[in-house]
């Protein structure tokens, strides 16, 4: 039935590439054959990931990063992770409407995914979508996620190069520091830098990097910017074009994309696992047993857990039963 | 060699209860011995949840809340979640520090345990040492969070009633909002609220919750407290315990736990297999051979994990092998 997507969307179409966007998204049954015959064409595609707290301006300098990259011939993607509000079961349609200027370019090839279900982290999705937007044949594809929280740690495992963005205000560069933000950036920005306390907040984040006494090949550099005015952008880029230099030069890239790689496939297979433990639950005459000792408190749930492993994996290799 | 500890912690001893929430905080193999043990003498401690952003006096409000629980003759329990520092490894010792009047008061027993390794979310060894707690008798357990991700939204996991602490700043609000805690609280408390923009913080959060047109036996209240001043805990302490009674009465905290206890099989399950093929990824020739292939990038990490569980299921049911 898809049969014609895979060379459709190696030949550059964009019906098709949203097309399989859709299917990949909605986890259809023909995602992994899709998936497989994509691969050979992925790893040319250079992926930047912009984060931060909400309200700092991400979007605006994804919008100013893309026309950039634009300027000078470059395919872009942009992936943008929306959160899903919690009562509507819908992304915001304020996130889902922005950048709008960019739309009608050809070269550029904006998707929103929400993060229902993925409990506030990146939705696993979003991983493949990345995929299918390199085999397009994006040179740049620029990944932003949107609020605080799991999602914002978890872009390290897809993407290249992270900027971490802040605005000056209260408390952010320590909130940013505690989060876990301090430890996966490449390149920090102070965007709306025309307010009170941006030049405090760039000394903070520099001091708190300066804590950090490993030997590193690469030190982030604190910038700043006002991306509404278009003030500090192209510095921006020339810190990311640097920090891709500087990561192809040492290797670091290959480690980090082999890295990601482990990661990806680890995550799969505990996804997986819960899956089919959900599904054994039902099917299975022990596990059920077990859950419904669980759900009448009459077990302590992790040790139930770890006799139902037990259990499986005796199973799964019948030399070692006793 | 730990013989003791669980009629010595069951007895009231401090010292126990130090000694083996250590024991499970390290994952000693002793755990699931002890817990098992445990387990018939939980289930009386109730559990309160207290999260928000960093900086908005959760640590000032767990204090107050705890006084006026002593006051009543109860036992209470606290366990705070400290941010490891990504550079030290520790946690930060401000909120070590903190709470210090209550250290000498032998009904009250405080531990900070550090998010090191939980990439963001509730360290996995909180769930077992809240139910440390729990057996050792403690009438009430605070469990604080501090910081804003993933913790907050796993906190629901954990605790009988969940508490979102706010300050008046801004987007916190809709921050808060988009993070999915607005999903999660039983209780609203805008803190610091002496500060300008309180009361229309109060209304946004009121105006957001009547979104929400499910049928609900409960719609959290939105209240206002100064914690250092002492305004507002009573108020507090009230809105917490009528949840406690319309959750008792209704049947929706036993609905709660018993969903709360199959969380926790499923999600121990997943950690399992995932350490288990982190193993078996060093053990298993055709396993060590898929990984091989996913780091040198000659197969998709996504497909790979599917053909990896499919391999160790297909050995599961010997039946089932083609």
């Amino acid at each position: 039935m898809h049969d014609n997507l895979v060379p459709e969307l190696l030949a550059g179409s964009f019906r098709a590439l949203a097309r399989v966007i859709s299917l990949i998204e909605n986890e259809s049954s023909d995602s992994v054959r899709l998936l497989e015959q994509l691969h050979p064409h992925t790893g040319a595609a250079y992926r930047l990931g912009i984060t931060g707290p909400s309200g700092a301006g991400k979007s605006t300098l994804a919008d100013r990063l893309a026309k950039l990259y634009r300027a000078d011939g470059n395919r872009v993607g942009i992936i943008t992770v929306d959160p899903t509000s919690p009562f509507s079961g819908g992304a915001f349609l304020g996130d889902r409407l922005r950048m709008s200027d960019l739309y009608g370019d050809e070269g550029v090839f904006i998707r929103s995914m929400a993060t229902r279900g993925s409990h506030g982290g990146l939705p696993r999705t979003t991983r493949n979508a990345v995929k299918l937007l390199d085999a397009y044949g994006s040179d740049v594809i620029i990944v932003e996620t949107v609020g605080v929280g799991q999602a914002e740690l978890d872009i390290m495992d897809v993407v290249d190069t992270v900027v971490v963005v802040l605005v000056p205000e209260g408390g952010d560069s320590m909130q940013a520091m505690k989060a876990g933000l301090m430890e996966i950036a490449d390149v920090f920005v102070v965007n709306k830098a025309d307010r009170p306390g941006a030049d405090a907040m760039m000394k903070d984040i520099t001091a708190m990097l300066s804590w950090d006494t490993r030997e590193r090949q690469w030190v982030p550099p604190v910038l700043s910017s006002q991306a509404h005015q278009g003030i500090g952008i192209e510095e921006l880029w020339e810190a990311i074009e640097k920090h891709r230099k500087v990561s192809e030069d040492t290797g670091l890239l290959a480690v980090r994309r082999r890295e990601r790689r482990r990661h990806e496939f680890f995550r799969t297979i505990r996804e997986q696992a819960e899956q089919e433990a959900q599904r054994l639950a039902v099917t299975d005459g022990s596990l059920a047993a077990l859950l419904k000792q669980v759900e009448s408190n009459s077990i302590d749930p992790y040790t139930a857990a770890l006799i139902a492993v037990k259990q499986l994996s005796a199973r799964r290799r019948p030399r070692k039963t006793q």
